[in-house]
């Protein structure tokens, strides 16, 4: 169970979500109030816009609430839109390259959730993707592989829409090797311009999301960021959230199976 | 609030202490269930007794439950005495110098507590170590220094005296300093003989300590590593414990105020 | 160009090969005097022999000359058969699971050299591999694709033919894939019975692979570990060595293609 | 013997510096031409100039050719004023809290060069500091406490002059100590407005010093960054530069023994 925060709007230094409020990410880590795993400490990872196309990123695998690189870089960087993610291992051995967000030229992702058997659909996941995909993986968790997917998918050219048949083809992958599927997924991604979001489960038991005014913008928090509860608005399960110059959208999701160009891909 | 276990008897494999119990040392720093710190990911490190006079030492800085070295050695390592150490950070940045066991030549120390105000005390406290002693701290906290000003009142010579004068020294220099004193120490140490342990504090919130044979030997521990509870013997606050060939001796331990010699090293 | 060196006779401290002589390990990893490649920073490794079938291992990302885990780890264990390897980069991310030794059940494998073109034939080298031997991937680095092929050619039931498979499997996809093959390959690997090397390579700059008495019992090293050139037998190019209770073999060694068995995992 | 790189000017990206030149302090730590210690690998660090008053910094241990959170740093960030320091461990161990620059307040700090016996010296160095530097001693190097004397002798209110007394100091402490001095001190110390520079040496190997304009500022390096041998300034031994909006001005710097008011400190 992973904590994650992401922030689009004017320009605003990444400490007022990672290390001002009381309950910021960093504090979240060392403290989770209402997730199941009791600690956060396998690493954290930040990624923000700046002047370049493609977002910077740092990452490591202290416990964030130890690092004075992150709090230094967190109280000098200011972005227009930034992600960070606090990281309790499901899977995936702690290392660097298992830190969210995860990055691919101008995209970045990061996710809060996780695919029940994921051992034992890997293998077929990452024979889904191009060798330009496929080399560019470099971790071992299920969360960089959903992306990379999403990717092949489409991500590009229609987000929601390839996020939509990353989740069918590991559903129906799922049931086809296992005999049933379990995924809860809430995750944020960019390309450095417009923020989306995505809270979902095949289950009742979707990773919560909320959303919140902050400064002259919004920001998307797997957990609220303090106790002031009438200022964040829960996502409700199945909902795909759009932070753009027009502000928060949200809208229904349900993955509703492979459409045919994905399916022309798996063939 | 860190948690430890030490053991002394028939050689053992660290694992069975760290590792391999349902409570092991790993599965505390994950999820302490009995202290106030919700989550233990500083850092760890074992000092174990094999051949040489000295102890071996493997700290670091990762979570304990992530490290694949940590595992390796001890499923590898079998010996007659040996501590085990995870840490939450009270002060002190997250490095390996600040992970306990402490070493110096044959003698290894693990602690848990602390000393309320120790920034204000930290250069009158070093200043009482002589040339050698001083060039040999390598860290910044507490338990090093506690450690190296025991040994500078005589660890080597009278275990529980040099505890005692260490512990007397630190409540008079914080009286005088700061104008009250508050220190918790419940600490394990050993010379590759002899496993000595003390539970005190100043007032009446000593850090919990127990003991309990396993296999050919005893360990002490800062909690409980199962739930049997009729197995855990918990050692009143106030105690010294001493492991050596005729098993377990518990005697009360209460620093007196500085002896004459301790008096002379301090003027 | 990495650095290694290997130990199998009577019980030997870890130090004796990889800090204490003048050439150590560790002080090669620091100015490297033969090589190519000026300097080792990039990790470490070591794997030893002892009480269980498989070994024991310690890696870390770390300078292996700043690493006081190892030195005292080193001066601790003693070992009738032991690999210590010190890794410069020539790809794959500074991470633990790209250090060498590698370990899969009880056999251990560390290697120097490097295959031309690898991001362009690792796809189709991993695709060759069963699913547990998939799975057991978990680095990045050609060395450990190398050694778990090894593995899928049969290395539990013969050694050195799986080895030829493996190199012959991939001279041949390289050709195929990219219209030439340049392999160098100067590898040590054990079952924690006997140790076995190659020295090879498909043009004629062979990594160095040298044998010495040591003790009661023999090394064998990537870089002579001291100046008595006299002491030091160079292995020739195209040589696979065996220390076992016999003492000393050494035979030719050539990858003639592959045979029937591994043709028929190929098809 | 490290090497270091420091800008001032015209915002810049310090990857102008850092990675993307041919012999760029990166590339320098992996393969140092003009030094003596063939290897810069125990560690690294920036500090940077931007919105706030004190610098932003990121230090780390890994070698610096193998940190991807470096190179995305150096790719984002672009600032006024920066400091880029690679490290090989004269003294001191590997870790984040010995790598330059060290910074206090507004101030960053690095160093080439090293003080003779500095072991027998560090105490009665350490001691000549008032409680609040002494408390923030984060390290082990004689570099960082170099840092805090000169803050302690007047950084912030004479910059030359309290290093001129700094050096004196340390020169007269080690006759005294150690019956004589050795003292050899390349570096760079900045407030974030001015960036100042000193080479000098007790002997006449002070390490050098090289001066170029770069875009539309100046750079100030230990090593030429490429071999445009033209473009290479060479500060000559016993200088002082300084680097701010009138450009480049360097004078005779030369210890003349401590001055009254850094008597009286001493008294």
């Amino acid at each position: 169970m992973c904590r994650w925060a992401a922030y689009r709007g004017d320009p605003l230094y990444i400490e007022e979500i990672v290390s001002s409020p009381a309950h910021s990410l960093i504090e979240q880590s060392h403290c989770a109030t209402r997730a199941k795993t009791p600690t956060n400490g396998d690493g954290f990872g930040i990624a923000w816009y700046g002047d370049r196309p493609e977002p910077g990123r740092y990452r490591d695998i202290l416990p964030a609430w130890s690092d004075c690189n992150l709090r230094s870089l967190a109280r000098q960087i200011r972005s227009p839109l930034f992600l960070g993610h606090v990281r309790a291992a499901t899977g995936g051995a702690t290392r660097r390259d298992n830190c969210h967000p995860f990055v691919q030229g101008i995209w970045s992702f990061m996710h809060n959730g996780q695919i029940a058997g994921f051992e034992r659909l890997r293998r077929a996941m990452e024979s889904m993707l191009d060798d330009e995909l496929f080399d560019a993986r470099a971790g071992t968790t299920d969360s960089e592989l959903m992306f990379l997917l999403a990717l092949q998918f489409g991500l590009t050219q229609n987000p929601f829409s390839a996020m939509s048949d990353m989740l069918s083809f590991i559903e129906g992958l799922s049931h086809k090797l296992t005999g049933s599927a379990l995924i809860r997924f809430t995750a944020a991604f960019s390309d450095g311009k417009t923020l989306h979001a995505i809270r979902y489960a095949t289950d009742q038991f979707a990773p919560t999301l909320y959303a919140a005014p902050l400064g002259k913008g919004y920001c998307l928090v797997s957990e609220p960021l303090n106790d002031d509860v009438d200022a964040w608005m829960e996502i409700p399960p199945g909902s795909a959230v759009t932070l753009d110059d027009d502000g928060v959208s949200i809208n229904a999701f349900k993955p509703e199976g492979i459409k045919e160009a994905a399916r022309a891909v798996m063939a």
